[in-house]
């Protein structure tokens, strides 16, 4: 059985959402954000990078939001071109502009004050921009209509993008400059993967409200504390 | 045939490399860093991101050192754990930290003034410390003894990691914690790497010395200019 270490309305959240869309059984563990539980010796046994979310299999611990979505979907060979489709390479290169872009400069936003030593209001700023420039991409990328992103059965990387979006409306803090209508492709996939039953399991789990992502609430979640 | 988007000592020697060592053929496309070509319409079309390397192929287009390494790889079934093997995952795992870790952090370093409106000096001291984890972590790694890294026969990690490591001697700007002794599980993959045919082959190409990896001098390369 898979065990995924997880936190309320945190990236472990898209490892949920795949492990649901692909009907893949799975128990979760709470790390406790609140008392700092993912810095413990205990979980960096488990994740030696100290991040969430980890996911145990019978073939030891994986850690990283990209490393465990392929690992799924290629084990699944579902939610995503396969080794050797013309498509393979391109989803590849859109998964680690989410992982390296995307999802490290969220980072970089929500905890400003762990990376730099000047304003965090400064640092926002510079990397808004960044996050400004993600966005138009992969909006531009929607348009070109590709059948491994936006379109009719959603795959890894529909969720490691659409996920996020409920992050940028609800914790960019001091910043205002989100408004997912600016970005219509994206809020069209934000609305479908909302609507999927994946996400209806994960609403309950995390408390996350009737529109998560295209309309989210701060997430009321059953156990644990959300960001 | 794959065209390779690269400039002197530059990710794209990761790639190079790789593709020396699988002994797939390739050209070379020079990125002219001089002119910030790597910004330039042209390139942009190319590789929206604006970064190096970008690799054309039969089936267009793919960015992002490590979605390059994992495509060359997997189609050539070597130098990495195949889908379904039990090492995947770890495999995976230490890949994307590479990715969205150790590089993004060397870029961070590199280019300080673009991640930054401080100090740069502050910014570095920041990104130093993330660096040295990084290199901690390979280190305890490395003593694991994974057939995937660090063994016998060299894996895309492999070279993902060791390459860097003559980054982290020439480029570090302003600090001068970096002494590869002391971390003696690097600096011996740096030397088996470093001796590589695939290795003698950059060295010509890119004009990067006897021993690139374990004691680096700055490139002078046959065309183009290094960092």
């Amino acid at each position: 059985m898979l065990k995924l270490h997880y936190a309320p309305d945190n990236a472990s959240l898209i490892i949920r959402l795949v492990l649901e869309e692909l009907g893949v059984p799975f128990e979760t563990v709470l790390v406790d954000r609140g008392s700092n539980a993912q810095q413990s010796a205990a979980y960096l046994k488990v994740n030696p990078m100290g991040t969430i979310p980890a996911l145990e299999t019978p073939h030891g611990v994986i850690f990283e939001t990209a490393a465990i979505l392929l690992w799924l979907v290629d084990r699944a060979g579902r939610m995503a071109p396969a080794v050797g489709s013309p498509d393979r390479g391109a989803f590849l290169s859109w998964m680690m502009v989410a992982s390296n872009g995307l999802q490290i400069d969220l980072r970089q936003h929500f905890y400003a004050e762990r990376f730099t030593s000047g304003p965090v209001e400064d640092h926002r700023r510079i990397v808004s921009t960044r996050l400004r420039g993600h966005l138009d991409r992969y909006e531009a990328l929607l348009g070109e209509g590709h059948a491994w992103f936006g379109s009719q059965d959603p795959t890894a990387l529909d969720y490691y993008i659409a996920t996020p979006l409920r992050w940028f409306a609800l914790y960019l803090q001091g910043e205002h400059w989100f408004d997912l209508s600016h970005w219509p492709r994206l809020k069209s996939l934000a609305e479908r993967i909302e609507a999927r039953p994946a996400m209806q399991a994960a609403i309950i789990a995390e408390g996350l409200g009737a529109t998560p992502l295209s309309n989210p609430s701060p997430a009321i979640p059953p156990e644990g504390v959300a960001l």
